[in-house]
């Protein structure tokens, strides 16, 4: 729950409007239960920078946030809450110290994003995810496995603390 | 120099091969004082990600480090030196805690990009910036003002400590 924490809060994140979903509480009868994303959404590496975020403690993390051309516009406009087809993305690394910058600084100041950990998505879909606030979640680790269940029921509830719309993140001009 | 040097190691940078240069001394007769990037490159701030930083001590700065589509390659690719073209841009903004994360999280931890300070560019151009690694480097306020001489100067001897074609930053996948 920790380390979802970390998209949930500092990192904000996103999904696939594409992405098969998957909840099998859900699919057997549709309780309360939410549905999440279980397939990384094509090319969101290359989307464009809404800001970035770094986490203390277990987390220790640093993270990029991207956004899908929706999820840009919207911030950029500064319209909310964002519209559906959003897709917003944490990209988190470790948080490590860098050896050749503090060396060219001549002390040690410098920080950098180690090995990558995790990748998390939202993807809003006011339909599709009504029952998570239009939001649903994902989170892949770095092999490409998702998070569990477990982990991901964390994501709503921690997001619903967001003044705006279930995003923590706000857009760096 | 402290604040220039952020952008020398933990947060490397780029300018505009179609920049107008400057530099008095070099009009002047050409001796070895470096040619600086005058205009800010257009469009940057829809360039993709390298990867993320921080410095600490007098900086205190969060950074987010962009490169256009030549720089990218390169660095995908792992093609270096880069070739001329590549344009990496380095955004500063404050590196400040995140009330509204840290009530989400129930502790405090959580550090997001505060007010923008500068940006920075490196443009490398193996001819025109020969004197300086080819790599022709730029500041630029937030209000849009460039660094002055004294500050641009500081920029290629700390970026020759880097180990790699006078750029520290690592792309980060």
């Amino acid at each position: 729950m920790r380390r979802f924490s970390l998209f949930l809060v500092g990192i904000t994140v996103a999904g696939c409007v594409f992405a098969r979903i998957f909840s099998a509480s859900a699919q057997s009868g549709g309780d309360a239960s939410p549905i999440f994303i279980t397939k990384i959404p094509a090319g969101y590496r290359d989307w464009k920078l809404i800001s970035v975020a770094h986490e203390e403690a277990n987390l220790n993390s640093f993270g990029a946030v991207l956004g899908n051309d929706v999820a840009i516009k919207a911030y950029r406009e500064e319209k909310f809450p964002f519209p559906d087809g959003a897709i917003i993305a944490a990209l988190h690394y470790r948080f490590v110290a860098s050896d050749e910058n503090n060396k060219a600084f001549g002390q040690p100041q410098s920080f950098v994003a180690g090995d990558p950990t995790n990748v998390q998505f939202m993807v809003k879909d006011s339909k599709m995810y009504a029952r998570t606030g239009g939001w649903g979640f994902g989170h892949f680790n770095q092999d490409g496995t998702p998070g569990g269940e477990a982990l991901l029921k964390t994501c709503s509830p921690c997001h619903a603390k967001a003044s705006r719309d279930f995003v923590f993140t706000r857009y760096s001009r």
